[in-house]
């Protein structure tokens, strides 16, 4: 299959995409970002041209991967000509819809994983989700998902915003909770290094038993010596003593019906 | 140096810490728990002799292991007569001062881990926090963690209380959000199998990156579009919708200030 293929965005997500899809041999022409540097340093691993103009952008590919914040896609697209290629968003929570207006042929590409440029990810084992506005673009996008993840699901746009909403839970905000742990340890002196087996270990545990039946600490059992005496601990910065309420209820609620 | 340890509670910490000990060549007497399976299926383990009686607890050992919850501890350590033997608990919330009433010796000895009997841990990698009412005492406990564990810190009951609260949020909490996440796919019959790599990798990326700098999603940017979406399609089941809310302005108020 020798596809032409373009991308309009050069973001984390971008980049990890980009760069997976060119280590399995397609052919990417070019990369636009607003930033030219950006751009650039991607466009150069990949042996693609780059522009930082949406008037520079080549009307040759036939499939644009359009990797940008939900909030400024619409006023990107509008303002490129497309000729019907296929154009294919990798956003969880916009639906397929969104697309229609800039070509007849529209999909999306979801990968389900936190991307940073710095780290590097193994694409193979990233679940994607794909959806199409026809059978013959769902097989394309198909295909192409394939070769680089041995976990491809065909999704409508209502459970991928489901997908969304629960990597959400399960990762900003659980990598917030490390946030607010290392503020607290910082507050004493601590290094955050004396957390990071627990980390591990924790997210390790739900690879082999369900969460509902990981779940330790004063929450579950409601211990409300220990409870009112985190939060008697706790300063109240950042509504930490109203988040560790809030949660410990969560927790003995699911809890006592599960 | 040729101890005689005893332990009184069978528990998921007692377990793991008594394997431990008896695995680096210490000799456990003796395990008490108020269930004769879980105090028989331990001490098996440790060619111990075991009880569920407390009028059964041998007088001759030089070190009792408290690890019982906090809520029964002094209810069950005010029936025995202790003999100014060296008394440690294990609790990171519990000051030391707790267990001045049962002997003129007394000790904390606080792994800082999630437990659970199922699941094999690497005890050389656990931080463990140590507290002694004297030098004598403090020395002893150092000793015994330092075969145990390659970081071992003496540490005030305070500073513990802190390193259990970020504990529970970089742990219980957590997990708490894997349960969510898990509800809200189980709904529209996805498997939990597709967030795994995702919650492996947010996990394993703050083990590099301190987890301020490793945090993305909707919130960071305070995204209206998608965080109103979510909290459209968010049921309110559980309180997800004000754990979502709250949490979405947490993190724009920290990455606002920091």
């Amino acid at each position: 299959m020798s596809l032409n293929i373009s991308f309009i965005g050069a973001g984390n997500l971008a980049t990890h995409l980009a760069k997976a899809l060119y280590e399995k041999g397609f052919f990417i022409s070019q990369v636009y970002s607003r930033s030219t540097s950006s751009a650039k340093l991607l466009a150069n691993y990949l042996n693609a041209s780059y522009t930082s103009k949406l008037s520079e952008l080549v009307d040759s590919a036939d499939i644009y991967f359009v990797a940008l914040k939900d909030s400024v896609l619409n006023e990107v697209l509008s303002q490129i000509n497309f000729h019907n290629q296929l154009i294919v968003h990798c956003s969880g929570s916009l639906p397929l819809s969104v697309l229609k207006n800039y070509s007849e042929n529209t999909g999306v590409f979801y990968p389900l994983q936190t991307f940073s440029k710095q780290r590097r990810i193994e694409f193979a084992s990233i679940p994607v989700f794909i959806e199409a506005n026809s059978a013959t673009n769902e097989e394309k996008l198909l295909k192409i998902a394939q070769q680089l993840s041995g976990s491809v699901t065909v999704l409508s746009s209502e459970k991928r915003k489901k997908i969304h909403i629960s990597a959400v839970f399960a990762s900003n905000f659980v990598n917030h909770f490390y946030t607010i742990s290392a503020e607290l340890l910082k507050s004493e002196g601590i290094p955050f290094e004396v957390l990071k087996p627990l980390i591990e270990e924790t997210a390790q545990k739900i690879q082999e038993v369900r969460p509902g039946k990981a779940q330790t600490g004063p929450a579950v059992r409601f211990d409300e010596n220990i409870i009112s005496s985190h939060l008697a601990a706790l300063e109240d910065k950042g509504n930490y003593k109203m988040i560790y309420k809030l949660i410990s209820e969560s927790i003995f609620e699911y809890h006592k019906n599960n």
